[in-house]
Order: structure tokens, then C-alpha cells, then sequence
């Protein structure tokens, strides 16, 4: 039965639930970062093709082997809607790092989350992430601040 | 009480929901989309800024006049998440019409929205559309078909 209780200890579940997430991303956990999605988890990433079923090991892999040392990564505005078996929250991450070329990596992205709890455990089912692009040019906007 | 029924109920009513927005962006029906959105939806857009808080009128109205006669809006891949008062759907959509510059648009885009219930009517409470970006050129694909 649903109560206030519940739906408090979704949304602290979900919080905690993130917080674990950016430590994985920061200690580029593959393992870690791989069992927070649902085996049908439907990815919007930056990176085309418009979607993926499933996480892709090899790309979350690639990603964190493209910078040279620890990824920094720093939420903002995380906002959370959490039900008793059904969640999302949305926020701005920014990624910073050092690249193996060399590069500095500083830009901010925006990120949504959607969660279905199975067998007690919550789940990412749903993750979409983008930047918005100028509509005159076409090019993505990776400098832009919140 | 939650029960089964309440959540095919629920998904049931977003189904609705994106099948009444689908033909109010078709029919350019301002006021019915504008409706669809809790006062402080947040919105992360095709176009800048990183993100936006409350329905910007004047840039839907814009987006409107944009195109000389109907948008054509079609939705695939619809994938719903309901609970009893939060839900959140995932889609890809296209786009097609003809621009006032005599442009022939055709566009698919990935587009995420989040619900909430209150006094027994869903609203939208965030908003996400995007397209990926090229990761060498960072030109946004416009052009990618799923």
C-alpha cells in the first residue's frame, strides 16, 4: 500500500542511488556503473544512433579509457518524482578531466534518469543525455553554463 | 490504494495524453499544448539554453509560425513507465512540414517526458528532446533515421 513513507524513501533511494553513480563514474566502475541498468534500458546518449537497447559495456569502456586520469563529475538541480515502483529525476552533470590527447575536458551535460524497481532493487530503464545545438549553425553547444 | 488496475489506468491515460499532444502540435493548437505543462516544468530543448523552467509560449508560438502549413508529428518506439501519479515515456518522433523558407524539414527526434498527477490530472513536469551529435565534428545529426 502506498504511503507518504514510501514515496520519501523512494526519492532518498534514488538520491543515494545517484550518489553512488557519480562516485562510480569519478572511480570509472565499469561493474558498478553497469549493474544500475535494466537488461532493456533504452539509451538516448550523445553519440549517435539515436538510441541503444541495452548498456553498451564497450562504449561506457571506450569513454572512460579516453581520459588519462580520474573523471570529475558534479551534479546540479537534481530534481526527483519518485513513486512507489516507478521514478525519474532530471539534473546538469558537468564532466572534467583530462583527455589521453591531452585536452581538457570542462562542459556540462543535461541528463535524465527514469527507474522501475524489480525485486526491490531499482533499476535504470530509461537514460537520455544531450546538449542542445544552435539552430542556425547545427553545432552541438558544449560550452554553455548553467 | 494501488493496484493493479490503477497502473493500467495510468498508462492507459498517458497513452491519451500523447496521442491528444500529438494532434495538438499537428493542428499548431497553442493553448492546448501549453496546457499540458505544470507551471514549473522543466524543459531541456533542442535549442539553447541548458535548461528552461515554466512553457516558453513564445518560442512554441515561434516554432508554430515557423512552418508555412501543418507540422506533421509522427511517434515511434512509445514506451511508458506509469505509476499512480508518476509516470515517464520515452519516444522517437518526426517532424516534417514545409518552412516558411520554403525548406522541406524532415527530422527525428528522441524525446523523453516525466508526468505528475495533481488534483487528479497528469501534467507534464519535464520535458526532454534531442538529437545526438557527431563526437569529431560536433555537428548535431538531423538527418539520422532509426
Amino acid at each position: 500500500m502506498k504511503t507518504e513513507n514510501t514515496i520519501s524513501t523512494s526519492e532518498a533511494q534514488i538520491r543515494e542511488f545517484i550518489n553512488n553513480r557519480v562516485s562510480a563514474i569519478r572511480k570509472k566502475d565499469l561493474n558498478a556503473v553497469l549493474s544500475e541498468y535494466a537488461p532493456d534500458v533504452v539509451i538516448y546518449s550523445l553519440a549517435p544512433p539515436l538510441q541503444t537497447e541495452g548498456a553498451d559495456s564497450k562504449a561506457l569502456e571506450r569513454w572512460f579509457s579516453s581520459y588519462r586520469g580520474a573523471i570529475e563529475c558534479e551534479i546540479r538541480d537534481l530534481t526527483i518524482f519518485a513513486g512507489e515502483d516507478i521514478a525519474f529525476c532530471h539534473f546538469l552533470y558537468r564532466i572534467t578531466g583530462t583527455m589521453m590527447t591531452g585536452q581538457q575536458e570542462d562542459m556540462w551535460v543535461r541528463g535524465t534518469l527514469g527507474f522501475q524497481k524489480k525485486d526491490g532493487e531499482w533499476l535504470i530503464v530509461h537514460q537520455h543525455d544531450s546538449e542542445p545545438f544552435d539552430m542556425h549553425t547545427f553545432n552541438a553547444l558544449l560550452d554553455l553554463k548553467p
